[in-house]
């Protein structure tokens, strides 16, 4: 037999770039993890069903992070005063060793996914680290919390410290062995392929991590032309590429199956131009931008391309989980660039950020991230009674108010694909 | 009879711009409301004095936010979609007419007062309103909660809408009153003159105002070179002026009496160098000069010049109280300019931003924001116990981690002047 229920509350979310559909004191109506629709009155035929009634709270789409690594959390807030490279060499690499150790990896995993669940986000695209072990129990804890998400190991096999470089044959095995064993062991947690970037991948493995995507039909991940000296390193490596991201489509990792490419703050021309034809995805990682000085990306103009575009947090490159925090730093950093393009380049307006943190990122994973009859029913429940009010405010205003002086704090309960979902445990 | 008595914690300060001085578990010595000094053991001398031991908590000198508008507080978060002229139109100057009622001044002004507290401000210098008998107990306010403060009552007339545009007799007579009657009223919190811009301020005026600084002593606020727009509508207004600053120095208003300029984004050669000549202080605002699109100013540059600076958060353009914040995103916006200025203007590492936010500041309230000898015991008390931890981490990085990802309920207690200061009231 199917659920059916209604939340009620003050609706609003965004169906398309830059424009909130609001509906005050209004119903949800939900079958089993689906939305029917949003209703100002309750019809007839649904008068017996359950109605969870939050009042004059906020019901938001759940928020949706395209690009974050796990098991960099511990260095949140450390060492942004490197570019991107020597970044990776002094704290990144070092951190992400000890992932060998599960008993470790658990610890912050579970913590990790907690504080995930605690900022609102509902949906994760997720880079883990080259450790198998490690990555499947990734992989369980946000199953066990009730998050949606995709976690990759990733994989490296060259120019990375010993202590962090695989074989190439046990990279694949190990790809090939959590894409067997957890492509279809969870309903809302999938694997998803993840060569780290050019620069780490030997042409042999991402090879076979192309030949992976085919067969299995997963995803993938992986960074795209973040930062000038990466840039130049991948064209020392790879001289007779036309350009960056042509090398991972060389191999059938740019697009064949459904892909994020995060970053894509200095993409030429000619690339822009093929993540438009492959459909690929872009993950916005502003914060990350501005702490590495990698630039700002182009947001407003890849968005008229018809790019497909959500926000990422990139922990730690970026120094927060919350994706209303990436919505306000997103709308400022457009803000500079619209003056730096003479005015060319529009800013993105509250409706157009929340949009990316929701619907544009929710897109990778179906119909995820906005309110639509069809949609998955990922829901926040945002209480912002605490937050200073001295005037009626519209139902947009609050949620501008929320989105740039609220916190977690203000979330009062997450619902996942049609479940409510409580705090995650934390294992320590 | 003097008090003496003694914190002790992990103590964490800048001396100088872009360098910390730690002293693990060590000792403040305070005699009444003045630092003797950073002890890692206490004297013999000392052996009977009253020592409150933080344990493991951070010490750090208070926050000094020297730019914020009081009465746009119940703006904070909202309208960030338009440049500074019709941002003023719409939203700020409606919102600020407000506050000839008093008891609407109070309900906010209390409430912001509180919040500065609780993001661990112990020290602002704020805009008010025209209006004479709000500002007064907006000054009041910060007296009664134990805050520092310079508060300005708001001249403009001209260029204002009618509701909020004074008589310029009245708002010179006004001014003198206030001058008069809090000068002296007060230990930590003093009147400053407070015209809004060139363009809301007529000559008559600005003559008048200047002259007021100089009999009575009283220092400056205002701003300057935020804009395009505005800077166009200055020249328009003044097309013989040689640039906008010069406008408030011919009528006594740079650096005649401690003076301090809002944003700075825009300024010429000359300009800097009439700020170097005169010692003006720039209140750096990167909040708001991202919401409201205006530019990254250039600080490097600037401090290169010997220019003071300190951190102001400018609500409500800038849309949160937190300096913390306040510090994130002046490096942030330094790193794009960094890479913008062809790797010329180096970035503000986290010591950098930190100092501008505490001594930086200070130094326009005298001995404050450090804990030299001699300096003023303003102090947080910073618990980062419940954030995220997996390693043993510095001094340095626990403040940086606080910064970068920590908020008010970290915070655990506030010093001003040598004094605890709890939770002032708010009045509903």
């Amino acid at each position: 037999m199917k659920s059916l229920f209604a939340v009620k509350g003050n609706i609003i979310f965004t169906k398309e770039l830059g424009k909130f559909e609001v509906c005050e004191k209004g119903y949800i109506v939900v079958e089993d993890d689906e939305i029917v629709g949003v209703f100002s009155e309750l019809d007839e035929k649904y008068k017996d069903i359950e109605v969870i009634d939050y009042g004059d709270n906020l019901l938001i789409p759940g928020f949706v992070d395209l690009h974050v690594h796990a098991p960099q959390y511990p260095n949140i807030g450390l060492g942004l005063d490197k570019e991107l490279m020597p970044w990776l060499e002094t704290y990144t690499f070092p951190e992400e060793a000890k992932y060998k150790d599960l008993c470790y990896a658990e610890k912050v995993y579970s913590r990790f996914v907690h504080d995930l669940w605690k900022n609102g986000t509902t949906r994760a695209v997720v880079f883990g680290t080259i450790h198998k072990e490690a990555t499947k129990r990734l992989m369980d804890l946000f199953a066990e919390a009730g998050l949606g998400a995709y976690v990759g190991k990733v994989n490296m096999d060259r120019n990375s410290p010993e202590f962090l470089c695989e074989e190439t044959e046990q990279s694949i095995n190990d790809t090939l062995e959590i894409v067997k064993e957890y492509g279809n062991k969870y309903e809302l947690v999938k694997p998803i392929i993840t060569p780290r970037f050019v620069p780490s991948c030997t042409p042999e493995l991402m090879e076979a991590l192309g030949k992976i995507a085919k067969e299995y039909q997963v995803p993938v991940q992986s960074h795209l032309s973040e930062n000038f000296g990466e840039i130049c390193f991948v064209k020392e490596l790879h001289p007779d590429a036309p350009f960056y991201g042509s090398i991972y489509d060389k191999y059938g990792l740019f697009g064949d199956t459904p892909t994020i490419m995060a970053h894509c703050v200095l993409c030429s021309e000619d690339e822009v131009n093929l993540l438009v034809e492959k459909g690929v995805f872009i993950a916005h990682n502003p914060n990350s931008n501005c702490n590495l000085a990698s630039g700002i990306a182009p947001i407003r103009r890849l968005l008229s391309r018809g790019i497909p575009i959500g926000l990422g947090s990139d922990v730690s490159g970026g120094h927060t989980l919350s994706m209303a925090n990436a919505c306000v730093i997103a709308s400022q950093v457009s803000n500079i660039k619209w003056i730096q393009s003479d005015r060319i380049d529009k800013p993105l307006s509250t409706a157009d950020s929340f949009y990316l943190a929701t619907k544009g990122g929710g897109a990778f994973f179906g119909k995820v991230g906005s309110f639509e009859p069809g949609y998955k029913f990922d829901c926040l429940v945002i209480d912002d009674s605490c937050l200073p009010h001295f005037k009626p405010l519209t139902i947009v205003e609050r949620l501008q108010k929320f989105l740039y002086t609220g916190d977690d704090r203000n979330i009062k309960a997450r619902y996942v694909n049609g479940k409510l979902v409580t705090e995650p445990k934390i294992i320590v």
